[in-house]
């Protein structure tokens, strides 16, 4: 099935629901105009689809490969990723002192959007790339800056980030790795990682890996972990490569997907690394890049779902069983007439489209609050902190899901790996896993973004959604804009509830519903997307196939989806005291 | 992980819930008592335990292999598949008349769910002989009974149910494969069918296939399909086999899972095949055994949702992450110490239980239908039909998700192959396409079983969940109680919606509201079942800690899973104007 990069809807979403074009219009972003903006989805969408795209089912059939030492990558990898370096695409958003080219974190994740979608393999390395950049570029000296920063804004080398022990995952305490330091201001890193994304790989010549690792006589736990930085090969003072370091990978792992996405258990045995930043802050380091690497995983979840949907809808326009209700043509009718078929591609579009909308936003929220009008910015970064977790968790969630809808839309032919949808749902089960499962974004979403500023960060975002559903009220969507308050009404009285169970130290109360209320944050606030939607459409007054497609999208999530927000508001509130009464030999007995 | 058949659960809702108890207490299966119950339940449990269960990975690893022109099985399969055969399993719930042991279909439920939790793989072969009993039974002429039922019963032959072709799936109407009379009264079979299950393999010597096909001049469509009987091996008179027949496997399929179930091409090349019951009449064979095949696949969801419970709680009990609240152990807690994996245990747990008391259920229906007082068996049969929709979909809904969830317990470890959790999921993604897909079953549900006996077997069955519900509510469990007869109103009211709907002629609307529909009825007859357990732990008087479970689980299922009834029954009378409206031009804009 081909799949086609889907630029014009990811530009609508961006330009519109997000409010890139607002930014545009208030002159947020001097050097970016809106042609730019069409120039560079258009650009990724053609090199997503013509080249990335191939890529997908021969890396997950032809997988990475550990020998002698090294991974090797899928033979069909590496001209496609030079010339994906050499297209500038790992440059967009960076630093213009480094080579970057300084543009929006919005477009970063609309092209994201698309590399994933060709192959989730392929633009998971990059993401840890950009984790490391971003590390670097807050906590890194001046020397370290200057040594790593070209070279991975320009793709020539790539970046790992490599927190996870095997007994220090979720929870990083417990982690053993250390560093010693030797006088000369390097350290000796001395430890074994596991779960590293593209820990090693022969698409570049240098490899920067980023090592939590602990000092001598560090405090325990997660206030004595420190950063480092630890090349795969040491680095010249004039930037030519040296010495092979002791770290690399002695072994990976055997998913259940992304296959081509190399997972390595790392060694480091003394390896030559040097400090970033603080010591005993490697921690807090870490949480400065957590926004955007968690926002880079809720886009990996509306990347997935994308191709997920497009190969269904594909399959659903050409498959013919049976005779749809209304079917007036010859023989049998394609399967997309048959109103359960069209249940699931509404079901997997709309939530689709929520999950694009939620990271959008947090990029919008993440760009504002580092730059346009000063005032603006602590907002902004707050409004980021609170659509984190609700962004990452919701947006993986649905890549799980609408694949899974994918798989069953193909009947049978779903569950032959040769379709391909089989693939869409192996490869996004790891994405409601890492970069903080999803019940820890729940637990963050409850314990500590409900509160923020004593709860006005949340209540600004609801009285933004709020005033959507009333703008649509005012131009006569009554019942789209009526369903819509409803479900956020769930959401206030939700929220208030878990606000007040915090306040009162019910913490077990908000702990256990804390995942069926950002689900419920989500949902509702999916309806005011769709209906942002659906007013742009209206604005613009052209009555265009896509935005009747819109309309009926927004109309069925209303309809369908949205009520399940009341089932939701229930389970979130329902307290703790089931939960506390079920002790291990209750389970077991 | 150490997996361990769930016998005294087993026995708890079959003898309880489901109903055995008063069956035997009625004197319905005059040959059985209480203590044959338990005894076969216990041998089951043992064999599932030590013998299957160890072949469930190994299979997963080794696969079955196509070379040659035939199916070769893992070399570990042979030997356990001898030995449960001669362990009588495959006789358990046969016609004594041709070697079976009569016994309940609740049996073979209860057995077949140990089974395929140990190995969905091994226990799927099985399944699709006790179809062609079935088949043959109700359908086959003496002489075909007497050669082939006695070698089925004891499992010394398997069988198979060769329908789809590949473009004859979910629509058996396009159906191709041709059968030409002979002049003798045996055919000539020609076609290719796809998708078949144990077509072929190494474990018997003989294997007997059921084969739709077309008579020549036979109508078109569905009402011009015939079954035929064509075994691998011809039968000689004295039950000796004889010549090959024309009839055997051309590949296997390279599936997402169950990959020790070999699904096959099976290609017919003019192969001797005879008639089983009326010429045109295959379809309608086909239906008399549509009951018990689709309740042995809802079956098999909660044998790999029970696995994949089992394995997650193994793995929370064990891994430490962080502290959970009110944690005061050393260390840090065992994961099963937090609210939300405490949450996904007591989903699994909690839909797991409904899942196996819907299938139960059915089973007794099914049996209730055939035996017992004369004057009852009609409704029985009549329960069995609207349960087995429901119990299908839901069952194997609840085998994919509560699969998924036992991932998202292990974390990323399971997202690795060698952890075993992420197997389950790949297994259980199968179930709800094959035997009808579950929207198929949700269109059957709606458009036929709602309006049988004019809808007064839909009301019969609420009536008894809603006599549940009083009855708590008469000893004191007011809140579970009221909780379930809420969910009850919305299942009634959706009912009373579609059921109109149908009377007048908006088929579309009941259509477009089908799956929603199923999944509210099995979740508010869920809350039902429950509360049906509390109550006869409570009837029993005894505080086991099982007891307790039941307690906590049912308390957990109201609060946090039953609210969802309200939204769902929202979704199932949305109606199909929307869905009406979005043509396939308006999706692909």
């Amino acid at each position: 099935m081909a799949f086609a990069a889907p630029v014009a809807d990811i530009a609508f979403w961006l330009r519109t629901v997000a409010g890139l074009d607002e930014d545009l219009a208030a002159g947020v972003f001097p050097d970016l105009s809106a042609d730019l903006v069409d120039a560079v989805l258009a650009e990724a969408g053609r090199f997503a689809t013509d080249e990335i795209a191939p890529l997908n089912v021969l890396g997950d059939r032809e997988g990475a490969r550990f020998e002698n030492g090294a991974v090797t990558m899928p033979a069909a990898w590496k001209p496609v990723f030079e010339r994906w370096v050499e297209g500038g695409w790992t440059a967009l958003d960076g630093d213009p002192e480094y080579g970057g080219q300084g543009l929006p974190v919005m477009l970063y994740a609309a092209t994201l959007e698309m590399w994933n979608a060709a192959s989730t393999a392929f633009a998971t390395g990059p993401m840890l790339t950009a984790g490391a950049i971003e590390a670097l570029s807050a906590h890194g000296s001046a020397e370290q800056k200057a040594t790593y920063l070209p070279k991975l804004i320009a793709g020539t080398w790539t970046g790992t980030m490599n927190l996870t022990e095997s007994q220090a995952g979720s929870d990083l305490g417990p982690m053993r790795t250390r560093a010693e330091p030797v006088g000369d201001g390097s350290y000796r890193i001395t430890g074994q990682k596991i779960f590293i994304t593209y820990g090693d790989h022969d698409l570049t010549d240098n490899i920067v890996h980023l090592v939590l690792a602990r000092l001598p006589d560090a405090p325990a736990g997660t206030r004595g972990i420190s950063l480092f930085v630890v090349p795969k090969f040491l680095v010249g003072a004039d930037g030519s490569l040296g010495a092979r370091n002791a770290a690399g990978p002695v072994g990976i792992e055997h998913k259940l997907g992304i296959h081509a996405s190399p997972t390595c258990v790392m060694q480091f045995d003394g390896a030559v690394g040097w400090l970033v930043g603080e010591p005993n802050r490697g921690l807090a380091a870490m949480f400065t890049m957590m926004n955007s690497a968690r926002m880079s995983v809720g886009v990996q979840g509306v990347g997935v779902a994308e191709r997920a949907y497009q190969r269904a809808l594909a399959y659903a326009l050409d498959r013919r069983q049976g005779r749809a209700p209304g079917w007036t043509g010859e023989g049998l009718s394609p399967i997309v007439h048959h109103p359960d078929v069209k249940r699931m591609l509404l079901t997997m579009r709309a939530q689709t489209d929520v999950a694009r909308a939620l990271c959008f936003s947090l990029a919008r929220a993440i760009d504002r609050g580092r730059t346009g009008p000063e005032e603006a910015r602590a907002a902004f970064a707050e409004r980021a902190a609170l659509l984190t977790p609700i962004a990452k968790a919701f947006a993986t969630d649905t890549g799980v899901e609408v694949a899974s809808l994918g798989v069953q839309v193909h009947g049978g032919m779903g569950y032959i790996e040769e379709t391909g949808a089989a693939q869409h749902l192996r490869d996004a089960r790891i994405l409601t896993i890492y970069e903080g499962t999803n019940g820890i974004q729940a637990i963050d979403l409850v314990t500590r973004k409900l509160t923020l500023r004593g709860g006005e960060v949340v209540s600004a975002w609801l009285a933004e959604l709020g005033a959507i559903a009333r703008e649509a009220l005012a131009v006569g969507e009554a019942d789209l804009g009526e369903r819509v308050e409803a479900a956020l009404a769930d959401l206030a009285g939700a929220t208030h509830a878990l606000q007040r169970a915090l306040a009162e130290g019910r913490g077990t109360d908000a702990l256990a519903g804390a995942t069926a209320y950002l689900r419920l944050a989500a949902l509702a606030a999916g309806g005011a997307y769709h209906l942002a939607a659906v007013l742009a459409d209206r604005a613009a007054g052209t009555a265009t196939p896509a935005a009747a497609r819109r309309l009926a999208v927004a109309r069925f999530y209303a309809t369908d989806i949205l009520p399940q927000t009341g089932g939701l508001a229930a389970a979130a509130t329902a307290g703790g005291a089931v939960l506390v009464g079920v002790t291990p030999d209750i389970l077991t007995a």
